[in-house]
């Protein structure tokens, strides 16, 4: 059960609500967020009264939520989120899609993708400035000269950014440089980190973990939104099945799946979600056609000297066409994309 | 390595390179097609002389071919596999659409959703009239009876016949009453039925085990086009995997996957491919978006009464719309639906 | 609901029950078994009255079991089901082993290895005659030359056989050959093959399939059971996952959950449940710790020269030291291992 | 490659080494371990001559290491690792069993089951004071508090302690209070975690990720050691399948392969492995006869009222008996447990 509290509450009166909620052996959490504060009532006790409880100052309205996620479900907001940064639109009609490089390389490397990518009509730029890799021994990222290049590509090509944090150490300094937060698949029960995201303004773009199910998804997503931050865009980016034809197998029926329990954005990640350039035309095609509401895609101009994921990136050729396919499908189901 | 005889060739000539082979210590496969004879040379003696084999009578081509699969590779054939029965072509740039009941359970069951599937654009009728099920309490199927029924409706709807053979015994009856002849998941390497399909002159459905990487599907196919039979239509129904939002998880990524090595149609099974009623339509749009040449659904009039699947079943008026919109995104591809 | 009829009840007597059933709109599936015949309840029509039943000439008892699987079921017998092969049981405090090639290849080759395994204590030999390969192109078995030999083998050495009926076609030569007939993990629903076996009074190994749950491996016993064959041993032979360093993952804890539901033995595989050979004395004896009645294992003397499989077969000096290990674990657990 | 340095080496040697590397257009990452620096040598250059290093000053040997893997694999150290706290040896040849609740929920608690397990025969103390939870408003720990009550656990009864640290940030405040700190399963890439285990004094216990392959998990666990940590023991708990009968699939072939690779002791956690009571005791003798150096399970002596985990915790009487059953795998094994 949530108790959501008016905008004009005061503290006190949520703290008066909390202590009558646990005078039934019941356990009240009051959560913060940006403008009003919500109370998550857990335990078994007395039975609420919620007229009681709805006749107390302060209060607004009471919501009944029968599954383990409260704030990311449809029953608390019926209405989509619709993530807005600058003049792009998360979740809104129009699909947006997020292009650029693996990994920050270089000064040059970034403004010669983020020229061609932002003429296709991307609307934000990737690049991974901290990469989490599998080997201690790897190109780990430019670190903050990378957030740097990437604060440079925002100025020269008005594209929004989006850059991984990896840990909560250096979140504040990628929160500084980048619009959106992303917590990568290795992270996304990383808690701390989760919890640290939920307290920025920063939208966040949460990928799904490689072997997560779909409530421990939207439940990580919770974890962001309990601390009061509601920008949330999910990502599907594959999991790990027996299949060996594709790096990771991209569960798109994921989509359809969160649009109807969840009033946040999905997109989808089709370079991680299959590994293989050759499939990333028709998966995008397809992801967009399930109803996604972006794509998150790796373009390179000279993939074979790229310091990581070389192979699964798309040259800027085959990014256009991606883009004019993309716009096709959108507007088949009555949405657009620049 | 693959040698191609010419269609004028003797069984005799046949016999003569065969046993030139086997002195060189490779062995022959001769592979008696409806209108030619293949021989697969493996085996690891003398290097074949090209030259010397392609002198001989009757010989047309030598295709070398490094992959397990040989007849089904694209370097067996350039141009794509296109599957005709009367006026339906399926691996053509029209998308085929596939409706009807899990099972086949009553004359006018099957009148009613056929009436209704033709008149929204479904060009074949499928229904099980043998029922492979978990339990051997459950209902099994029809048999000769459904068999009948599924007659009645290609009589009177010229909709073409789909439906499983589920062992050899039964394979002849069912190959007589129906069209195309479906090979279950459960019976992917079911070795003697493939073979047994390989020598029947209708077409053959083959589905993709629950847990069949991809050169397992396309070597499945292998053993049926090695007896002759060339008209296979692959067909991707989900795979078994940790993820519990749908009862099997998509692989749409096998789609392209597929036709990047394979000449075959490959269409894909929504209704099994997640078993949940609100995925179809997302997953049909999608699939269709990545390059599938047809869609295999369960349709049916009333679920709640359905003997089997019935909560993975759409509603005729939901078939209606899904033709609609698969036939936007079709047009979108440079392809049609009925 | 199962009802059981006394040994000495009639044929008339099951018929009159059934009769009576079908008159309370439920369904009656009579199940004969080799001495007694029970009848199946499914359906929702009128409530059984047991009183009314057990009053009826020839019921002996009626069990309430609330799973999907009946006669497999600890409900159905309390007491552990032993097959009994000569002076082998199967199910017993003897651990029993069978061993021998993947494939029957020559007759030498069986002669020395079932030597061999005789010497070091296995009491079954097992080896291939008909193969379900991959590939179409790949050796298939030798057939019935490879049952003769088989049969010699048990001539000679006094060791139980097992091999694999591959289908319906074959498995009445393969039943006259051999002692116990396996069916295989690509054929665990061949519903038909599974029934056909049913019949045979053989002894049959089900191999579970290589994404079958617990529930659908026991219903694939349950369809043995319900044509009146009871003599069935399940084994455990690894499933398809992501992990790469095993070519199955062996899922041991099957075992105990089997133990718990039902009274059939059940053995393990680590040959094909890891495809690796020095995995193979560790997961032996883990097998047996973890509480299998049995291992199957391939023994080659010579797995370079092997035609398949090799890689994953263990030298007969391995295979020697594994008895002693294995037979030091099943002291341990108060069992014995020849 | 790696250059052992000696342990009388000064840094201006390894330096100077460094330098000469760079030199030759590779790359040198001098890794400083308790008592030598090893110096991993990475990148594509001049190919080094061993005899001009080893000529250097400080220089003890050079290793040629094929694999990912470096520090963690058997050609870097031929001896197994044995990691000691205070009298307790893990990875030698006694068994060693860590026991004790999910989450430390209160004194009384702890010290109950502490006494009882202490008197069984493990050696250390789990209990969890941060726990990672799926939901946000989940009982998260007692936190510092917990750790308390896990010091008063060692000083009264002598057991070592093993607690997990969920973030770097409270690293430092779990490393002060515990022997040895956990790494979870989520946590097994949060690679800031691993580094800064990495650099602390305490051994680490080191968890599979859900779905992590061998590779991945050797990985991990050479960030610790690249930092200098040398003290790892590595933890296989079951891994994410489609099987449903337990929560996970536990995954023991992990065991001998690990120990083929790689020099570090392996545990098993038959209780997370499994997550269900009666698989606990057969799963943990399974885990001893495949080799494993030690076992972490989850007792309760009152799971009814557990506040996480209830279901998968073994009573003490259980407990004693696991114990007893794993003492004479062992001893079959030549190993031995208290």
């Amino acid at each position: 059960m949530l108790i959501v509290m008016k905008a004009s509450a005061t503290p006190e009166m949520v703290v008066q609500i909390c202590r009558e909620i646990e005078r039934m052996g019941l356990n009240a959490h009051p959560i913060q967020g940006t403008r009003t504060t919500t109370i998550e009532v857990t335990g078994n006790g007395f039975p609420v009264d919620p007229d009681g409880i709805l006749s107390q100052p302060g209060v607004k309205e009471i919501i009944h939520i029968t599954q383990p996620y409260k704030l990311v479900s449809r029953e608390f907001s019926s209405s989509n989120t619709v993530v807005k940064i600058n003049d792009v639109s998360i979740g809104a009609p129009e699909i947006v899609v997020m292009a650029g490089p693996c990994s920050v390389e270089s000064r040059e490397q970034c403004m010669t993708i983020a020229k061609l990518v932002a003429k296709s009509g991307a609307k934000v730029f990737r690049g991974g400035a901290f990469k989490p890799r599998t080997s201690p021994y790897s190109f780990q990222g430019l670190g903050e000269e990378g957030l740097k290049i990437l604060a440079e590509v925002r100025e020269r090509f008005g594209l929004i950014i989006v850059t991984e944090a990896m840990d909560t150490e250096t979140m504040d300094m990628v929160a500084e440089y980048t619009d959106i937060i992303q917590i990568g698949s290795r992270n996304m029960q990383n808690f701390s980190l989760l919890r640290k995201a939920g307290r920025k303004k920063n939208p966040v773009l949460l990928k799904r973990g490689m072997s997560a199910t779909l409530e421990e998804f939207l439940m990580a997503a919770e974890y962001i939104m309990a601390e009061g931050n509601h920008n949330i865009i999910l990502c599907e980016r594959g999991v790990r099945t027996f299949a060996n034809h594709t790096r990771n197998t991209l569960d798109l029926s994921l989509v359809p799946a969160v649009k109807q329990i969840s009033h946040l954005p999905i997109i989808v990640d089709p370079s991680h979600g299959t590994g293989v350039r050759d499939e990333i035309l028709p998966m995008s095609r397809a992801a967009v056609a399930a109803g996604a509401d972006g794509l998150l895609v790796e373009v390179h101009h000279d993939p074979v000297s790229a310091l990581s994921d070389g192979g699964q990136s798309i040259l800027p050729d085959m990014f256009e066409q991606m883009m004019q396919e993309v716009r096709a499908i959108a507007g088949v189901l009555g949405r657009s994309c620049a």
